[in-house]
């Protein structure tokens, strides 16, 4: 490890170097070809050093995670130098999730992208790849992870796997073992404007041609922003927001997604997104030469579970056209509800949309049939010229033929999925929201849940100490250490700390355990504070008896179960109905 | 129509003094306030006439194809600029592509991305989609088009479906219906792994942990130049070349693709990639300032149809290792040959890799087993690094869990592929050869075939008058007339004009028609050479009867028969033995 250090710091004083002579040779453009061998020579020193450090590492990881200063090393070409401007125009949250883990390495394989997303993969997602490796079972591997931070809904996969092993799904002809239009097949983009007209209450027939079938929600949203921004351009999105978004615009698309922060305790209503904040954040990001394209919604609501009004979707529809933004309106929720105090309205439920050119709309089966592993999301916009674009992707983004028949028959179902599926996924989440929430509040935790969503927006900000997201990503840990993974408010860029996102749509023998597991975790951090506080009255009772008082009171810290006793009736707006 | 060409005309002014405007202001950097006043006041300018625009064409078209300067239009904040240089970067044969069709719009909706995107698809994907909607039945739609441009095995189809419709294929259990791990799920990856140690004849088991598993080789293609390289880095690659490759590199990765030209009549070997040239394309592109970061191999090549041998292959290797240089090599066509003179060797078999650690094996099953409807392709890397960076795309390029499930079954039943699906579909793909190539035998039309891949590389300069690419798209129009599609060697950025990819592997019926409607539009082809000859030398005879005998040897046509008769064992390497 010393000679590791030693090496560490060569790099590093060689790097600074370089970077000084780069400076110099700013200023004397004429040398050109000097200056190329110049840098070719550095890449060889570079990739030597990189070779010995590698051989130092070898067989112990595949990622050298040294802090250097790694966007200097490799594209000092003229050709990346566009792109380098723009990197740093990248939205700050997102290099604040990367420092957050240790992600920074130097490769002499990767490009600086490719070093990127390698380290957004390895912190993203590590903690889900050792749930894959190590998954719950209740006779096999009883001590193996429960997955409550991932939004799916297993409730009803006992239904799908018998409604997709009927013989009518098997059904193979030559065009689906071909190339399909990259659109999606026109039978299965036909049965989507059908469903969609149906289900969103459309006040007209659905157009099949507005349609665009994709292999993801996520990868239409994608296409979305690369189609209607350039690099830079920006959204405004409202937080907590899903995480996918962020990754996305990263990865491909570059557009800057601009946060309009709800919050519990600042706004009228809880974690609602208000008239107000919209103008304000609109105002505020034009005045910095932002060029907002567009306005992001999600409806029902991922993370908080909420369902919009119709009168504010209205709102936010006319916002978005009196100054010509575009609308991206995810809709993967829909038909999640299984109490809503508020009935959901598609936007495809309106008479008139206002401005029907710049509202583009995403769904799909992964929330609303519970069947992720279909990898199927899909578009509708009365926009051509977008259906247009966006299917010009459907080659990078296209999924299989034999499952898009699969994917039309089970959205043709209807008497299936309105007197089988749909009323048995009511009630078992219904029932599962029940025993959660009653757990809940059992253990005198706060929690939102408007009867949409797979999940339940739970407030642990007592058991923190201070209430900081350095002391939320250490409480992830600590249920992690108990075998269960949770999504923190942080990955949703919730703007206060000690907020999870708890999916309670799984079967009843993994929520009983991972309720116990979460009840665990809770008291343990609970002892955990008590006998620090009897830690710290000890040491001020030895050291300093006559200043215990004042030190005390003057301490940040506040009691886990003290603090439990404020009115919750003002803090969270929890919709007591479902205790 | 005169109204929106005087519209046109109105807002091309409107932009130059826009731009003129801009120019201007770039010079008074401090008043940024007063700028951006002025922009916003542009803005809603320009969308004001791109409305008054829309209204005219409301209805006739969803895209407005006027030739204006659209680059200029939308991208003036700082945020794009970056980008923007970057464009301008972007390969020259793309522009060329785009200004072929009718693609220049003005869009009040898309971004500038958008708008090229958009193009993109109307212009590469126009006659598929036309395709689609009216494909040739035997018996319901004997008119239709018939598609030997797009590169399909359907040879096979009937094995396949009685294969995919056994019930070992149907297994449906949760994991398939859930998230899998994005690289994919475990059991393909290891049977990848298997698959591939067996057919690449590795000396020794491959990693299923240098597995990733993508919705297409194109994606696999596509995240490794996103991964490998920075925007504006370039890849050297021979042409002619696979034309998703262009495309990909447009749409997302923004990868240089520096062009090595083959070519018939200059290089020693007829389309073969040689040392010289690529140690040439290096230096030339390091002299210009190229960052190249590697070479893309393809092997089997798509659309040449040529092996490479194994030395070669090593040679192109060690020439990658010295200049370190990565190596993608596309062996998506594997398992495709039917008679080849020189066997195939995937890279996967050699004894040692010279630089494993920058060599990247791409392959499907879109044409080893003819079902492109599967969306499939897998990256075998012993790079962890790219492993787990390419990974990192798999939650946007994901497949099916289900789909996934058919695929390794498929690829576990080494009984079924060796004794029934590779014996019948090569014994059918020489059936299909010998009939095609005999027929351009009796055609007197020269092709280029070794016996490999699902194509015949065929010879048309002869029909050209003059040889241009103008004059190979009329004549690929021409074909389009006759209702069958041929792929122009345009589209895969030959340099020189009048070949022509034409795929065999197709059912016997269809080959009999499509080669009737080949053989009709040669006829045409010459007749109206004939006529034309004719006309001239009547307007000729009647015009000036003395200088006739100069103008018609001083004409740059040459006849389409007469130039049939020119030695060809000199100008193509016809491998003969295919006869």
């Amino acid at each position: 490890m010393e000679v590791i250090l030693h090496l560490r710091q060569i790099i590093n004083e060689f790097i600074l170097q370089l970077e000084s002579r780069h400076e110099q040779e700013d200023l004397e453009q004429e040398e050109q070809q000097h200056r190329q061998n110049i840098r070719n020579q550095e890449a060889i020193l570079i990739h030597l050093m990189c070779e010995v450090v590698n051989l130092l590492h070898s067989g112990a990881s595949s990622s050298l995670e040294l802090q250097l200063p790694r966007l200097s090393l490799v594209s000092k070409g003229g050709a990346g130098s566009g792109q380098q401007a723009q990197s740093s125009r990248e939205p700050d949250q997102l290099s604040h999730q990367l420092s957050d883990s240790k992600t920074a390495f130097i490769s002499c394989y990767l490009s600086n992208r490719g070093i990127d997303f390698s380290a957004l993969y390895q912190s993203n997602l590590q903690d889900f790849i050792a749930y894959k490796g190590d998954k719950y079972h209740e006779d096999k591997n009883t001590l193996g992870f429960i997955n409550f931070g991932l939004s799916e809904n297993k409730h009803c996969i006992d239904l799908l796997t018998e409604r997709l092993s009927q013989s009518d799904m098997n059904y193979i002809d030559d065009d689906l073992l071909q190339y399909p239009d990259w659109k999606g097949h026109a039978f299965l983009r036909e049965e989507v404007a059908r469903f969609l007209t149906y289900y969103c209450k459309a006040p007209d027939l659905l157009d099949p041609g507005n349609v665009v079938v994709l292999n993801s929600s996520l990868s239409v949203f994608l296409t979305l922003t690369m189609v209607l921004c350039d690099p830079g351009d920006a959204f405004l999105i409202p937080t907590p927001l899903y995480s996918g978004f962020t990754l996305t615009s990263h990865l491909y698309s570059k557009v800057e997604l601009i946060h309009i922060h709800l919050q519990s305790k600042m706004d009228t209503q809880t974690f609602q997104l208000i008239m107000d904040k919209l103008e304000k954040a609109l105002l505020e990001a034009k005045f910095k030469g932002e060029k907002v394209r567009g306005l992001v919604l999600c409806n029902p609501n991922n993370s908080l579970g909420n369902i919009d009004t119709l009168d504010s979707l209205k709102e936010y529809l006319e916002f978005a056209k009196r100054h010509n933004l575009h609308v991206i309106i995810d809709e993967t929720y829909m038909l999640s509800e299984f109490r809503a105090s508020i009935p959901f309205h598609s936007v495809l439920n309106m008479k008139s949309l206002p401005d029907p050119n710049r509202t583009h709309v995403i769904w799909g089966t992964s929330k609303s049939f519970g069947i992720s592993g279909f990898c199927f999301g899909t578009l509708y916009t009365h926009n051509k010229e977008v259906v247009s674009a966006v299917g010009a992707f459907g080659f990078l983004h296209g999924i299989a033929g034999l499952t898009q028949h699969k994917l039309c028959r089970l959205l043709q179902d209807g008497e299936w999925i309105d007197n089988v599926y749909l009323p048995t996924n009511r009630s078992r989440m219904q029932v599962a929201h029940r025993y959660i929430t009653n757990k809940l509040k059992t253990m005198k935790v706060r929690f939102l849940s408007r009867g949409s969503g797979l999940y339940i927006w739970v407030n642990l900000k007592e058991y923190l100490d201070p209430c900081t997201f350095e002391e939320e990503q250490l409480f992830y840990r600590r249920f992690l250490d108990n075998k269960l993974l949770l999504a923190p408010g942080k990955a949703y860029m919730c703007k206060e700390p000690g907020w999870f996102r708890l999916t309670f749509t799984d079967k009843p023998f993994r929520l009983k355990v991972a309720m116990q597991r979460f009840s665990e975790a809770l008291t343990h951090k609970k002892q955990n504070w008590i006998e620090k506080q009897l830690e710290n009255a000890l040491v001020e009772s030895v050291s300093s008896p006559s200043t215990r008082r004042s030190s005390s009171s003057s301490s940040s810290s506040s009691s886990p179960s003290s603090s439990l006793s404020f009115s919750s009736s003002s803090f969270v707006n929890v919709d007591t109905s479902h205790f």
